[in-house]
């Protein structure tokens, strides 16, 4: 088999087979075949797409290039849940805890932020003395004892997806629905859980910025995970406003901790709920959604899902101190806060501009080598829909350094629109489902 | 400038900007450019193409990333013949002296053979002693003095066309008719002609394979090549048959005295005739065809034609008694006859076929390092729409090798298709002409 010929192949809008798949992949990841070679393929797929088949091919290709994590030693339904990346997400940190105090074992893998999204393992550093750098013989004794670790991406699971990537980033080849689902599922099958749900974010502040991409990714990621075997539900979620009130990693660790105290807000909430009922009627703990909000409620109202996180952080090394008094969380002190100038309402918010207000202050990373400040971050006074009055706090910016400070204000000030009449109230932050 | 966004803009059928294509062809030459981001960029124009400007333009930076030759020492108006390469193809050598005899200067530059096309260069090696590496001030001399030289290209003329066409190569992007016509006229702009004539070979023994795809790439040659300011005229001629009868380095030569005395076969001559007729009327020797065709007659019947050939070669060190007597050009000797097995007629060529039989005497190159025998070949005793009897030869094979020859005669036995009606005769070599 040649390279040369498949390249020709997809170029012409053909179908590639199992075997054509695997040798692209196999010689890529093995360094047989070349960059300049790789790159062409995937532009033509680009142009081209794949079909579910082909889709699928890919993904268990690269699923199967390095490594696979053998959850076998768990005990119970293993179910992974993934989101597709957005800002103030730290859903992971509040539906982690519920899920597993209710007896489902969770056994996370999490990635680091990058641009203006962040990554839970991030957030999780921010508690002192918390490893995310676990053994896999840790990782998996813990989930037996605890039903839930969460730690980072070893380097050798799917490695071709890695090296895909890194040239997808640079060719202009990265917004594929067929290879932005292969990447996600590949990392998730690879991974080994039994049941997958995922939460694909739709919005200014995702990647998907309307619902039919949203939707087409789904129905793909979906797809891919029922042809391997797995129990699948992708959830479509709105990310036209941050998710909560808190950007930045150790106030979302703050608000995670806000949320399973009882204290949460309503449409950080709602994503929750849905997202744990959806892992517990997969894990068999719920027969239906009415049954699972029930559980998720009483767990959180018992204080059993804020003493799992305890355990969590407990078990990898973390002070539980700064979970049952989340008020010692670190916390940058120059606080500078954005007031409004006129009465009026949040008309709509640019959500990627507040992440990038976060990475201005230091709270995330421009490239995978930068270093990140923790203790930054912009708690959101107003969201979209709410009155302000003249004078009001409309965000409070905390930030390490006086001149960052500034810069973040200028962007943040930028992303929120404003109108003199209360706009049309959102219903749900659910904007799908599919199964 | 970022090469991703230029990639970016043209995958989403972004018309380029003189600035941006200058910027990825300095870019890509001079190694700024990696190979992976070029062959993303190539295979996105090959499906949103580009349209006449970007093509110039494209053209015009290919044309000046290296050295230019300056003809300007040359006198009068240089006239340049370029043809897009099939199986047979001497017109150079015989339109060459004819123009060159009366008065027009001809400065070529020619490549070499490879895969089933040949080149003239190698067929004018076949004459012992020529030297196709001669310097420019050398050849410059030579086209004042005799009006006419014939050298190979220089490396330093066009080198970005040369580097990308090497990547297209390996990455399934040769076949664009943009990309083909800009590799084609940044050599023959680099290399400085007033005029220039084309010869676009359609057929199953051309890489235009039918008269819409000839057509296309001719208008996007005649195109650039009027905004660079030259005068223009593309001839599309058949190439449903290897042009003439004589198919090999060392043969060819042989062939194109022959009809430089006059005993030319009849559509090799059309096609000729009409070549140098543009020739001489962009030179401004005749006012039209019907001149220059009588122009043409009288210069191969006073012999001055022949002369011309004849000074060619010796100021180029090789030998004129293989001119004045043909019969003395290398000839392989094994001589292996293709014999009609029933009587009827030729009703189809494979040309490409043709090529390769004469590929597998080793009279052809399968890579740029082939090393290839220039005494081998094929006369081709029958053509299309030529009655054949029962144990009459068809082709006539000359061989080194044993081997070699059993091998060129099986690919030539399924070359020829035979019919027993006598096939619709063929009006014209000359499909259509576009200036």
């Amino acid at each position: 088999m040649r390279m040369y010929d498949v390249i020709e192949k997809k170029k012409r809008g053909g179908k590639l087979t199992k075997d054509e798949i695997e040798f692209v992949i196999d010689g890529f990841t093995n360094g047989e075949i070349p960059d300049y070679q790789m790159s062409a393929f995937l532009m033509a797929v680009w142009f081209n797409g794949m079909d579910k088949e082909e889709t699928y091919e890919l993904t268990m290709s690269m699923a199967n290039s390095g490594n696979r994590l053998d959850l076998g030693l768990i005990n119970g339904i293993k179910v992974d849940k993934h989101s597709t990346g957005g800002v103030g997400d730290k859903t992971t940190l509040i539906i982690g805890p519920i899920v597993a105090a209710l007896g489902v074992p969770v056994a996370k893998m999490s990635g680091r932020g990058l641009g203006h999204t962040g990554g839970t393992i991030d957030k999780l550093e921010s508690i002192e003395g918390f490893n995310t750098s676990i053994s896999t013989e840790h990782f998996i004794n813990q989930v037996n004892d605890l039903h839930i670790a969460i730690a980072g991406q070893t380097a050798n699971l799917a490695p071709a997806d890695k090296k895909i990537y890194a040239l997808r980033d640079v060719t202009a080849t990265v917004d594929n629905v067929s290879l932005i689902a292969s990447s996600i599922m590949s990392k998730k099958l690879a991974s080994g859980a039994d049941a997958i749900v995922l939460d694909v974010k739709c919005g200014n502040g995702a990647f998907m910025k309307d619902l039919e991409s949203a939707n087409s990714l789904a129905e793909e990621m979906v797809s891919i995970g029922k042809m391997a075997g797995k129990k699948m539900t992708a959830i479509i979620t709105d990310m036209n406003e941050p998710l909560g009130r808190y950007v930045g990693n150790s106030l979302e660790i703050y608000e995670a901790v806000l949320c399973l105290k009882g204290n949460g807000d309503k449409k950080l909430m709602e994503v929750c709920n849905v997202l744990a009922s959806y892992m517990l009627i997969f894990a068999g703990v719920a027969k239906d959604e009415a049954e699972a909000e029930k559980l998720i409620k009483e767990t959180i109202e018992s204080g059993k899902a804020l003493e799992k996180l305890c355990q969590l952080v407990k078990a990898q090394g973390g002070d539980e101190k700064y979970i049952k008094n989340e008020g010692i969380l670190p916390r940058a002190h120059k606080k500078i806060e954005f007031l409004a100038k006129n009465d009026g309402f949040v008309s709509k918010m640019d959500t990627e501009l507040v992440g990038k207000a976060c990475l201005a202050l230091g709270g995330g990373r421009l490239t995978k080598e930068s270093t990140i400040d923790l203790s930054v971050g912009i708690y959101l006074n107003k969201k979209t829909g709410e009155e302000v009055k003249a004078g009001q706090a409309i965000a409070t910016i905390y930030s390490s350094d006086e001149k960052k400070g500034i810069d973040a204000l200028g962007i943040l000030e930028k992303a929120y629109s404003f109108s003199s009449d209360k706009p049309v109230e959102q219903i749900s932050m659910i904007k799908n489902i599919v199964s």
